[in-house]
């Protein structure tokens, strides 16, 4: 079964690039992917920052947090 | 056909663990993946600096670098 990855972003060009690139590059049989829209969704930043997501674009794969380039840091979007 | 995406490392800790979780995350059916060690194959930083690379772990993809995280900057392994 696909484990989940969750793509936190906040629809910055970075974060554009990397949703394109990165995120549509996993492997659909390894992973479930939710892109997740942190200024859309502001009370998902809570759950980003439990698992250790300091800045956007982020993936969270098997709960570690792996930061893509940067777009913007987490606390600009509080 | 499978595009190509490198993965460049230099054997630190968070370069093992982005390897060992998002580089083996990539779709097979989409990439070939080539790992290559910075601090083994120094004639290949010049290669990943003008795709762009400043720190490592660090995947190119389409030419393009996509930092994860940071392990060690470029420059600390020349």
């Amino acid at each position: 079964m696909p484990q989940k990855a969750t793509f936190y972003h906040a629809g910055c060009s970075v974060c554009a690039d990397a949703e394109n690139v990165l995120a549509k590059s996993l492997d659909p049989k390894q992973f479930d992917i939710e892109i997740v829209h942190l200024g859309e969704s502001r009370g998902r930043i809570a759950e980003a920052e439990a698992a250790g997501v300091k800045s956007v674009p982020a993936l969270v794969i098997a709960g570690r947090p792996y930061h893509i380039n940067h777009g913007a840091d987490l606390a600009a979007l509080k």
